[in-house]
Parts: structure tokens; sequence; C-alpha cells
């Protein structure tokens, strides 16, 4: 049968880590696409031991029932206070929506705020699905400069004077594809600036915890007055993807929107992972754990540095991100196609990259590449960087 | 700050039964509202020991990363097997999306197909989430009328050739919120009209293992050779609706198209609880538990009828499902109101239904109501029953 497919779909692909995880996970690559945290730093005895607890106590029931959409009270009491480690303090339970993975927060943001022909204001580049999430509202994403210590605020402005966008949507702290932050003053001025044009920020940061270098900085939301900061948390980077738990964080109206879309979407979150998530906060698990695997990601920032300096082309600039998981990289003035040059790298280097294109609104970036590097173990990425070095001399 | 919301979003007030099961979690009020499984029927002793085999086993690892967006195969293919028992045959993992809950395979279909001003046909009345789903979709729910044994096909027909839907949604088998189910034959041509008309049935089948009494009846999906069905299964209401896992089973185009679309929204489905329902299955836990919970529900029915008939005014007329969790009854020729007289009731019986208007697509059914049976222990059956019909007798 001939099926009749939304519009909105029809603009969406699968996504490009998504399809290239799976090919990966056939096995025999060194993967540098994925943003997983590191697999043998995972806290496994930890999850195992409290999951126990919550089972075999009489929390089972509740757990195994229906919640309500926002989620467990007490877990959404234990964000809050979580929060106030990123500057976003005064806050309680009820300001805390549980998601399903942090991206669901962008998504309950853009279906909360964007109709069909709206505007949406990125980083270019930014994160990929907050591109897919974009157009699956029928709405257009927009790139804005960026500059040093952050968003270009002149062509921020200009941007919101010409498009009247609905939000603005960045990852200001070890940006995900660029490893980038933006100042304490570029964040200010972001919420100002978005505040006077009536436009909802949409933070997403779920990588700020995993600084290994350099001062921490608090988020945009911290230096929200008027309201217009939706903070979105994670704890896919520092606990568990796999548990798929997030929180949004955001005024009574917009958070009290987002609540009534997720009640269509998928009821609530699921209820034994948010109780771990709760436990996991309330006894500190989470803190000894970043503790634990910073030291082990700075190590491998720094090898992942060393061999990129190395072994890549002369032409290929990449930054030097303080904490997260990525690195992102440039062939400047180089005529190379990272996206039609993928599965030939695949093939030949057995070591898999993001192509940069992918994080552009406007399809740019095909000279650029996002690598992870708290995955793959230091072994891997010194054969998997030197392999991809000398593909990418072969083809310069 | 004046916030600019979308405007599928001004359709969308919270959902009834999420509102009301919030009043009621603050505890001692008599709930016939949820769609809730018994508290005390949960398989949680199993829960608890085959987590904990997976957590202390090497599985711990892949559980707790990332996992591709169609959730874990080995539990895919263990889905496809138990569909079989739905009639569903002839497929493997690769025709199996897990979803986080039953109902996000409805929020994926309708996302997949409507568009802003599409029709989408409903059984009248129907699931009223399904009703939300289609608003924030900006599409229009037309109702169908019911019938003996289905759905009128010949008011399908019509309205078919009226609206020219995208889908059809139909819970053919003890219907949420009627309890009734839809005979072999009316399947079957349902599954016929619609492929002639290239309309879409999305098939939400959570209930069918919960049949205590009767013939089972096999899906739509069994009859379906055009490859127009949607089939849509649920382990909420067999294991847990805290888990929130789901399958969604479709032609490969259709699959696809509800996997690009679970990519932006989720990501991937809890993986710690695909990976014990696909253990639940493999070790025929589901089935045995089943079987421990019908001979309850069957007593729980039968009671609940019982105080029906003793209790309600003489105008009330219900259904007699032969399984699934809801029972629905209409005060016939009555000046009733349930939804304007719902917080009454709570106040005064300390027991809480569904009023029925939230289950039509046309806001009638404003003299019917939806009790669940299977979550309230006998004597608050009785007791709650009890204060219902005295309730009600003093408003006729």
């Amino acid at each position: 049968m001939e099926y009749r497919f939304s519009a909105r779909m029809g603009k969406l692909s699968g996504n490009a880590t998504r399809e290239i995880l799976k090919l990966i996970k056939r096995g025999g690559i060194i993967s540098f696409a994925g943003g997983l945290p590191a697999g043998d730093m995972l806290p496994s005895a930890e999850l195992a031991a409290v999951t126990a607890e919550i089972l075999n106590s009489p929390r089972v029931k509740e757990v195994m029932q229906y919640d309500v959409t926002e989620g467990a009270p007490e877990t959404r009491a234990e964000i809050a206070e979580y929060l106030g480690g990123f500057g976003v303090r005064n806050i309680g339970a009820d300001d805390v929506q549980i998601v399903s993975g942090g991206q669901q927060g962008i998504d309950l943001a853009c279906r909360a705020l964007l109709d069909k022909g709206d505007y949406a204001l990125v980083e270019n580049p930014t994160y990929l699905a907050a591109l897919q999430i974009v157009a699956s509202c029928e709405a257009e994403a927009i790139g804005v400069k960026a500059a040093a210590g952050g968003l270009d605020l002149n062509d921020l402005e200009d941007k919101i004077k010409k498009y009247n966008p609905k939000l603005l949507y960045v990852v200001p702290t070890f940006s995900n594809p660029t490893g980038g932050s933006y100042s304490a003053d570029n964040r200010k001025r972001i919420a100002e600036l978005t505040a006077r044009y009536g436009v909802v920020v949409v933070e997403d940061d779920p990588y700020a915890k995993l600084r290994f270098t350099g001062e921490a900085v608090p988020s945009i939301k911290s230096t929200d007055k008027a309201g217009n900061v939706i903070y979105l948390t994670s704890f896919s980077k520092i606990v568990s993807p796999g548990m798929r738990i997030g929180a949004a964080c955001a005024a009574p109206d917009l958070l009290r929107r987002m609540t009534v879309c997720k009640q269509g979407i998928d009821v609530h979150t699921n209820s034994l992972s948010v109780a771990v998530i709760g436990e996991f906060l309330k006894r500190g698990i989470i803190a000894r754990h970043v503790e634990k695997v910073l030291p082990i990601y700075k190590k491998k920032q720094k090898l992942i540095v060393e061999c990129l300096d190395r072994y890549m082309p002369a032409c290929y600039r990449h930054t030097d991100p303080e904490g997260g998981l990525f690195i992102w990289g440039r062939f400047e003035g180089a005529k190379i196609d990272t996206q039609t040059l993928l599965p030939e790298a695949i093939e030949t280097c057995k070591a898999a990259y993001v192509q940069g294109n992918v994080f552009y609104a406007d399809d740019s970036g095909h000279d650029c590449l996002r690598l992870n590097f708290s995955n793959p173990s230091e072994t891997d990425i010194e054969r998997g960087i030197k392999g991809l070095g000398s593909f990418f001399k072969k083809k310069i």
C-alpha cells in the first residue's frame, strides 16, 4: 500500500550517529562516533546494589505502578538540590520535570513552543538531534555564528530581529559537537538579550559536571530573571545513557506545558530508573563517580590531542576542550568531505567518526569531524587516530 | 514574560485521568479511575530476581550504555514470537519497534502520518490519550459509531469517504473505556475496508491477554494483507506500567518512519526494562503471571457487576466485559453530568471514577462513566460502588 506520511516526516532521515552506532555494534570498529561514557567506568556495582534494595523493599509496588507524569517527588526534590551545583537555586521538586533522557526535554520544549513555519535559533554547529526535533515541528533552524567565548552576540541580535524566533537552543558547556564553552559574560548577555526580545532559551547542559580543567562557569539559567530559560540536565553522561533519565527546570507556565506534552507521549519516565537516580543523588554516588571518572577523561583528552597533532594532516585544526566527551576538528583549506569519506574510513581504518555537516543548520561543515574521546580505550585512541590520520593524508 | 506557545498545545489541557491520579495519590480515596493492574498482583519477586541476574552479569554494561532506537534485538525476537499469540505471525525481530509504553506507539504512528488539518477516525468512545495525541498533531479526531460486535461498518465507510482520514485508531479487545470487543468478522471487514481506501489502522491491543471468559478473537493485524495495520502491544497491564514497555509491529516502511520519529523523541527505551521483559518472555514468567491474575480479575469483575446492579440507580446500564480492566456505564434518560459531579463524588464518597465525556471525540457521553475493577480490593469495590450508587440516586 502507498502510505501517506506526514510532511514533518518527509524532512527527516535517520540520525547519522544512531545509524553509525548500529554499524559499530557489529563489532571490530574503533568508535569515535558515539557520545558514550567510558564503558569500563559505569557505576554498575552501585546500580546493582541500589536497584536490589529498592526492588526488595515495599517501594517495589510504587516503582511497578503508574506514576505522575512529573516523576517521583522524592527524586525531583533531589534533582532540585543537585541543580544548585549549576547555579540553579531557590527551586523545589515542583520546578522539575523528569524526562526520558535529556533529549526528550528538547522535544518537549520544541513541541510546546514551535508551530509550522516558526524559527528556532541554534549555534552553528549544534547537537544534531536538536536540528531533527526542530524539523519534526516543521519549524526552521537558523544557525548563529560562534565567537571567542560563546555566541556572536551581534549575530544573535541580528537574527532575533530578522527571524523573530520562538527559541534559542544552545549547549553552552563543553558543546556537542565542538567541546567549546561560553564565558560567564556571554551567558549573562544571552539571557538578557533573549529576555528583551521574548525568546525562550533551551539550555542543554548534560556535560557540565565533566570538567577536568579550568574554572566552572554558572549556567545561563542561573542569570535568568525573566523566566525565559529552560534548563536541561541529563544523567546519561555521568551515570548511564541506557537508563534514559534527564530533567527539565523552567518557569511554572513553561514546565506545565512540557508536562502536558509528556502525558501524551509516554505518560511518565521509567519509575525504577527514576527511583535509582534519586538514591544515587541522595547518597552522593554520582558525585563520587564523577570524581573517579574525570582523571581518566582528562588523560584520554590529552592523549587524543597528542595523537591528532602527531598523525593528522598539517591542515587539520582541532579544539582543546576543558571537559565533556567531544573534540572537534576542521581540515582548513583542504578539499575533504568527511561525509562522503566516512564509509571508506570505517572500511579501511576500522575507525568511525561523525561527519561535521550533520551538526550544521545549513549543511556546511563538510570539512569538519567530531571525535568522542571518552569511550575508546587509550590503545584504540592511539591506533584509531593513527589510522584516520594516514587515511586523510592520502585524501589531501 | 509572555510565552508564545505552539498552536497544537493550545488545544491540550491536562489528561483527566492523570490529574485524578494525582488527587488519589494523596490517599484515602477508593479509585475506580486509573487503568492500574492489581497492586498486590505485580510480579515483584520475579522482577527483583531477573533484574539482579542481569545487573550482576556482563550484560550490565550493555543495559547501561546507549542502545539502538529499535531496542535490544534479543527482546524484539522474543516479542515477535509472543505476538504469534495474537495471530501476528511470520515476523521477526526486525518487524518490531520497542516503545516506551504502548501509548508511545500511538504517538509515533500519529506523528509519522498526521499533518495539521488531517483527519483520524476513532471509535466513539475511545482511549482519551489517543484523542490528545491526534490533537497534538493538529489533526481532527472523528468518532465512528459502535455497533453490536464492533464498529458500525457503514458509518466507518461513510466517514472514510467523507473525511479521507489517514488513520483509524481502535482498541478492539476489551476496549478502553467500554470493555467491549469486536467480533472476528468485524475485525476482518475493518482490515478489508481500510485497505481498500488506503487508511492505516492503529490497532491498540494492551488488554487481549486479560480474557477471563469467552473465546479469544484474532487481532485485526492477523488479517492484514495490505500492510496497513500497525499493531501495538503493551506490558503495562500484564507486568508493570512503571516499566513503560510496549512494542509496535508494522510493515517495514511504516515501522521505519516510527523509528526515525523515536530517535528524535527519546533515542531508545530504558535498556534494563527492555532486557527484563525479554527474560520474562523467554522464561514464561508473563504467561504464568497472567494465569495467576485472571481468576482474581474475573472475581472482581463479577463483584463490581453485582454491586452496580444492587446499588446504582435503576436508569444505570453497564457493559459486561469478558476481560480487561474496565467496565462502562450510562445513566439512561437521566440528567446526570458525570464531569461536573466528579469533584463532589470524590469528596462525599471518597471514591473516584472517570467521567465519560473525556473519551468522546465530540465531548458527548456526559451521562457515562468508566470504572476500573482490577486495582481496588473487593472490600473497596463493595464500599465504593455502594457510596457512588447512593450518591447518584440523590442526583436523579
